[in-house]
């Protein structure tokens, strides 16, 4: 089959790979409808993380079953699934508490290689959710989205506990970000403030739902938060970057006792305990457990209620996969949808 | 009247201070059945914070009223008395939510050094609660313990989320962290987990509810922590010490999902992004809003149900304050009591 692979930071090729199969009783094999592009895959791709030797890259996937293991019972073949970026039992202690991502049997889907035709997914019962029936063309990118960006972006923010009679306020506009916003209003925020420069981005922020978009970054960002809030900061802030700058912007832009939900992967983050300690704000946040929310998030793209799909700006041949990561990497497109 | 004056490190003096009086018409001014010295106190007693010339010092107490200004509704000559150590005015958007110590209008009962005779409180109606009678001489400890160590520990063990079906560890065994172990029991937690090196300390925490002890600390502690709960790390781990290696052992010693409640003044803790990230706790802390918690605490100390004042393991008259800072500087006492 057709796959991308990362050579090294600014080299991605799409070759020949080998056909997955199935390797354990629990396995199941997807023949995929679409791939994407993440922000997070541009961390190696720029060379701000190590790339070990050309390596299958990719991890967000949506497609129909093709093959099943021995002890899989609950998904079958023909159906159209999604699953999240990390395989889990969904049986665990810490399944069970909501902590997917922490399952004690997880495997990376990355590993795998998920901009590619077909893909491997462990742990198949416990990691994919099939759609009620196969849905139509149009709303595939949505449930593309939920497999990673909807799903961390609505961790956030639940993690940041938006929700009725509270200010919402998103700090990052990709993919992740915009889909917070989306979430922050779905999860009933009465007002969601998008932090942006973009006009494309702000536009879409707004579509999502945002009722003000606040261009100022760092400490101006800051302060325009605390005059939107009546001098206190917003009860619910999501961190959707993961630097040190959007950390400490998202900190400070909440309230004391409000909530930090930061889903941004952390790159050279390092939080300061006496800020933090006088802040008495909550964080929480971490690899999304996109699983946890993923019947729900199903459930509302199949009935049409939600439209996350719209975030993928660009949409290319898996063969063009190179041409995507450019796109993104240069900020031309707020994320890639790949088509096998 | 006498306080304490806190001259330099090591240097604290019992002399003749002005009388408090009535500035505000909104300030109360107490007669101290008790006051004390603080954990906290000893960060400056120790050179490890800055000493701005001579300064009264101490910011526990609970006393008999005296006089309240022209404002006051709530609280009358005559009761008796207990206040946080920041003064606040229960009524603004921020102390409703729970949190008084970041009060709009907060000020430190510090300033006013309630290592004396007598304290002006200012925000009287917001700041104190009285007792339904006037106390017992014996119960005068526990409420004292009320005003800040018994609270702090208390909203450690509810930021940590400690509760039924869960186990709670506690990193630090000095009054707030054995105090925390009484709190987590108290709120119900089936587990209770104090990290303790000091024998008689140990016996405490386990008077106070303790179900286990665990001696070692640091990467040691977190590995018998992890013994003691399935490999996973406890639900609600405490956090009463405010160094860089008693938080990172309150994280590595939570499980995934799980909840650190710290409330160790911080002192130099820079938190590793990175490592917070993919550990998947919740985080909150800081100064503890007491205020939130002293009806309830207050409450359960007049009916005996809780037995705080045993933190004190050393009374001395309040001329004697510079030896009481010595028993527990070298950790000969736990927490000094000084009457005036």
């Amino acid at each position: 089959m057709r796959g991308a692979v990362l050579y090294a930071p600014g080299d991605v090729r799409v070759e020949e790979r080998q056909d997955p199969r199935i390797i354990e009783p629990t396995d199941a094999i997807i023949r995929l409808s679409a791939t994407c592009v993440c922000g997070s895959d541009l961390w190696p791709y720029r060379g701000l993380e190590a790339v070990d030797g050309p390596s299958p890259i990719g991890h967000e996937y949506a497609g129909i079953v093709q093959e099943v293991g021995s002890q899989v019972t609950g998904i079958r073949p023909g159906q159209f699934v999604v699953g999240s970026f990390f395989a889990s039992d969904n049986t665990c202690e810490l399944c069970q508490a909501g902590y997917q991502t922490s399952c004690i049997n997880k495997e990376p889907i990355g590993a795998n290689g998920a901009q590619a035709e077909s893909l491997r997914v462990p742990l198949a019962d416990g990691t994919l959710v099939a759609t009620p029936d196969l849905p139509s063309d149009d709303l595939v990118p949505s449930f593309l989205a939920a497999s990673d960006v909807l799903g961390t972006g609505w961790f956030g923010a639940v993690a940041a506990e938006a929700g009725p009679h509270r200010t919402a306020a998103v700090v990052g506009d990709g993919a992740v970000g915009l889909l917070a916003v989306l979430a922050a209003r779905q999860l009933g925020a009465e007002r969601v403030i998008a932090m942006s420069r973009h006009e494309p981005r702000q536009r879409l922020a707004v579509e999502f739902g945002a009722t003000d978009v606040v261009p100022e970054r760092g400490d101006e960002g800051v302060a325009r938060i605390k005059e939107l809030t009546g001098g206190l900061g917003a009860h619910s802030v999501i961190e959707a970057v993961g630097t040190q700058e959007s950390m400490l912007q998202a900190i400070r832009s909440t309230r004391p006792g409000g909530h930090v939900g930061y889903v941004g992967v952390a790159h050279g983050v390092e939080l300061p305990g006496t800020e933090l300690f006088y802040s008495h704000v909550h964080l929480h946040g971490g690899p999304a457990p996109v699983r946890r929310f993923l019947p729900e998030l199903v459930d509302l793209i199949w009935n049409r209620q939600i439209d996350p799909g719209k975030v993928f700006d660009l949409t290319l041949p898996l063969e063009q996969a190179a041409e995507g990561y450019r796109a993104m990497d240069q900020r031309r497109a707020i994320k890639t949808l790949l088509r096998p």
